[in-house]
């Protein structure tokens, strides 16, 4: 895959300048007084690690809908949630959604932040644009967050919870981790999605306030209570599968959390247990939440009394 | 019942991925490094306790209504809230509610969460869906609060409160309360609604700011000011009825609180009553409210004067 | 006027049961473990005390608007405002409002909800509906305020205030304050409208906040700075008329405040003073403010240029 | 001019009562329990001090907009801006604003609220109001602060300031202010319109939230925090001038700042350097900003693009 | 470039006064009581340091859109993002924007504010206007910040962080600074826009709440707070380029963030890492994030399924 897969994506250059008076390769440098690295990749839109990251939900347009939709326009509608293989991104999954916020909500993955818009954009396009309305979205990317043990720090803290320094047991935990690693971080960064029937969405933020100051904390408390976390979300394996996305810089919130459940009370379950964790009690905040329950384009559609 | 019970209710399952990239049984697996537990059910829409419970609230459309509703959309309109047998829900009831937010709401209950969005769905079906913009709603699961005692908690609780551990009277409610408790369970799982004129629909969380984060508190503490509320509400048995429904990692609040009320004077009574209590006035946060009387599809379409 | 007074409005008791799953008398009861009261009303939708109260704001829709009104559109609006006595709810008055949020506000009060309800409902009725638009409305009942001093406090308060216990001049004003309660708290109930030019109404909370809880506050200290507040207002006597009703368990304020004045001077002069009141101060939390000119039906068509 | 200037605008007094049941001058009287003052001023919407000020800030309507307004729409927004004598209030100007959130603008002052609105009315009036919809707008007074000194408490300033109270200097600078006082207490009723080309508007509160609450500080104190906020915007004398007018009681925010500027850079220096006065910095709380620039009817339909 | 530079741009100075009440230059005058200054520029729009910046974000509008916009319309796009010689701008860049809030957004910088907004203006003149919703905009300007140390509190900066005070490297460090400073300070009000393919854009506000008050600091501590916060940012040299403008005064926040990225996830790196710095994790308070690819107007369009 290159830099520039399809032609309505966005290069990952500038294609041309908008007249003379902007910006150039001679006058765009860095922030004043500043001597940029000694080399650097070249400019582009694909992460170096981590894919893009798309939710997107949505809501069917009723205020001048007489009849269902035409056989057409359903038909792109569907084509919009299995494109062609040239179109396809790395990841997608749709879902119905429940309650009036959303009739149905799409997550998509690639390296490419034009491959994932490009879905957005299909499903508005003229002939079914025109029945959809977006109702909330979040851009974000995966990464594998700081908090994740190295092979060295996962070592430091078996000692610390007793693991004696030289025992052979402590040398096979830590040689399994270090064998699991590398795949755990691949799931981190390009995650497989479960075929599990539901799946919540919501974005969040550590807070700043007076009090209860995340960013202020030093990273060994962090670190600690990320680990906490970390072990409440463990009881939830074979129940619960996860993707933290990053939105910071990106988006209105700092992180993306991606729930799938293998029943949907797992999914009320493990946020209710998370959040008297100290990590979400003193230091989350919340946005909006999105339940939804996997289905593909003609099942939305069926559920949503759009077809004859 | 099944777990796939209508042809527009999705399955429990996926019924097919979106290409080859996405998930497949054997890659959606557990966060990394966890392992399963032994044995997990198998995927399912359905929780193992409790039901879906659906609130959804409702404007007419008015900007290009000239004329009262078509004789067919009025029918149209009742069937949606009078379904089939093979489509109804176990619980469903609707209201007129009272300003400008909403003119209707309704409440419906399921184990499958398909079948409860179908009510929404059915009610913005081509034809009436037009003449229909949903105001809010709210997903929710009904549960048996982690504050609920067991027979044994509730036994050291009376005798905390003085009665004698090894008394006839202790023994005689301590009895009564393990006769009452699984209907009582019961009545929280899978609700009745009393069949009283009015009603009140709003949803709260528990705050988290500095100086009142109830997850930071002790179980024992949040336990004694949950009977304490507890206590208050039994003041207004025969007046007031409730349903407290969770929307923890569903919807954007934590829980959604349905009081039904002989009359509207105990709605507003109970709610100023409790404000006073401890877990609501230091930590409850309260989202909109909303205030309705039960009618049937022709009586919400006549008192909103959508008829001929 | 009985319990069912007009045939758009909503029974005090359902009319029917939403099929066999929906709730009966005999399955509708208690909270869970809890004995009804030995005898209750019957189920009503009419306060024991006081009346339902409605504030509605509305704009004019002019997105699709060519010309002005019809003369029989203008009709159905003053009529809308003017009902025939049979529908024509215990008090309603009409203004013409200030500023883009709305174009005029109606208040209305009346036992019954369908009543006040239906006032609303008839001005958005297919023919004029289609040109307005609901802003905001409040949903709240009157009520005699549990800071109102019975007889007995009264007198207590004036013997901390510096009266003689066995004065005459003591009992003289207790004599009169027991004369005059009834009278009070009827106007507190059924309120009559004064014959004022202007008006403004908002809706408040107390607020709940750590360092400033009005509800943890014992009663004592609540009972003295509503007192406090109260002698603030008196000085505006002959000025300002005001109206306190409750919105708490039926909207999402605890409290609608309306108050009426000889100039609307008066009404920024009264908020202002108020607003140090400790009550206010500290306390207080206010939400969006409307000020009106009493108009009927014909004068706010001409302010807002919709007739011809 | 009198207390019913314009057909269109309300009348002093309620020009009818809405059926019996209404207010009626017997019964609608002070609060309970108070005696009204000995004589009061006739019911007027005219206040004794002030004048009333509309800020009203527009977008174009262009979802439906397909070719140049007509030369007769342009004309009816033209006349909208600019009404003859009779319909003229005391003050009136214009602006072209920046940015998405409004088009323009538009600043209105008359003893009469009828006056004002009726401005606002005009614009959104059959013909050109089908194209314009309110973004924003604020309802106020303006008055004579409480914080500005009288002529003792200016001598009383100066001599804590460091003046001798017997000196001949003392005597002349009160002297001057003396007789500068009414013509600025004019400037503050009456203000007039500087004719410079910039223009920022933005409502403010003071906060009381616990540990920054304006309302519980002694009058002494805000007095001083005034008189240093008033010293700071007299660096800008010439560069810019202001206008506080008071909302209290009339709309959400409780003031209302109207800043000319002889230049932009000049509302956005004055701004800066005011808010790390205390009473800005720890109590100012502050709506949305409007920048405008000057123009009448013809300008702004022109930099919109609205003419052919 | 003159005062007027273009036709449908605003005069510097009011064009005519509206009607005999209005302001006029014998009336308009300072703030009561306040002489002015001896000599003050003409009145004008244009800043004397700086100019102005807009950053307009927009939707296009599909609940009409049965097909993708005609040749004609798509030709008016391109030619509003690609003005003349005449009407272009000092600078001007479009970008695709992921999400639902945005399709597309534009930044652009001129001394004249009309010929800023005339770009936006032109985005909805009729004929394409019909089919772009304006999402966000910003309005601010461009300064030297009062944190960009002087040649001489940058002297006195280093000898605090060790250089002593004699030294040649002091001296020599100071030169090189004080050779560059023009420079520095020409892109921080002039700035070019670097020719990389990433960008995103947020608002910023420092924040005055109780116990993180930054407008209560003493300006020494603020100083060397953005001292380390632009010690953070040198760390991008060659990833990210920015532009803080100041919106004080002229829009809903304090100031205005652009980052221009090489790739898009040091924009995610940066901002993560600055939100650490204390500046930030205590101080700042953030608006919304929108991240945009730079493409031209038949870029734009293609992505976003606009062309046929």
């Amino acid at each position: 895959m290159t830099d520039r897969p399809t032609p309505s994506a966005p290069s990952g250059r500038p294609a041309s300048s908008h007249g003379p008076s902007t910006g150039s390769p001679s006058t765009g440098g860095p922030p004043p007084g500043v001597r940029p690295q000694a080399s650097l990749p070249e400019p582009s839109v694909i992460p170096e690690q981590g894919w893009h990251v798309g939710h997107f939900f949505y809501r069917f347009r009723r205020d001048q809908l007489d009849a269902p939709l035409s056989a057409e326009v359903c038909q792109q509608f569907c084509a919009a949630l299995a494109p062609s293989d040239e179109l396809m991104p790395e990841r997608l999954a749709s879902y119905w959604t429940s309650g009036h916020e959303a009739d149905f909500g799409v997550i998509v993955m690639d390296p490419h932040p034009g491959k994932v818009n490009a879905i957005h954009q299909a499903l508005l396009a003229p002939g079914i644009g025109r029945w959809i309305e977006p109702a909330w979205s979040f851009t974000s990317v995966s990464e594998v967050s700081e908090y994740v043990p190295s092979v060295e720090s996962y070592r430091e803290r078996l000692i610390r919870q007793g693991d004696a320094p030289d025992s052979p047991e402590l040398a096979a935990k830590v040689s399994a981790y270090e064998r699991r690693l590398p795949m755990m971080n691949r799931n981190r960064l390009q995650p497989d999605i479960p075929d599990w029937p539901a799946a919540c969405f919501y974005p969040m933020n550590k807070s700043r306030v007076p009090g209860a100051n995340w960013f202020t904390e030093p990273f060994s408390l962090r670190n600690q209570m990320m680990a906490e976390h970390a072990q409440s979300g463990m009881a939830f394996a074979g129940k619960v599968s996860q993707l933290i996305s990053v939105g910071v810089g990106l988006d209105d919130w700092e992180w993306m959390v991606t729930l799938w459940g293998r029943n949907p009370e797992y999914l009320k379950e493990i946020v209710y247990k998370m959040r008297f964790d100290e990590a979400s009690a003193k230091y989350g905040e919340f946005g909006p939440f999105y339940v939804g329950y996997r289905a593909d384009g003609r099942e939305i559609l069926d559920h949503c009394r759009m077809t004859g």
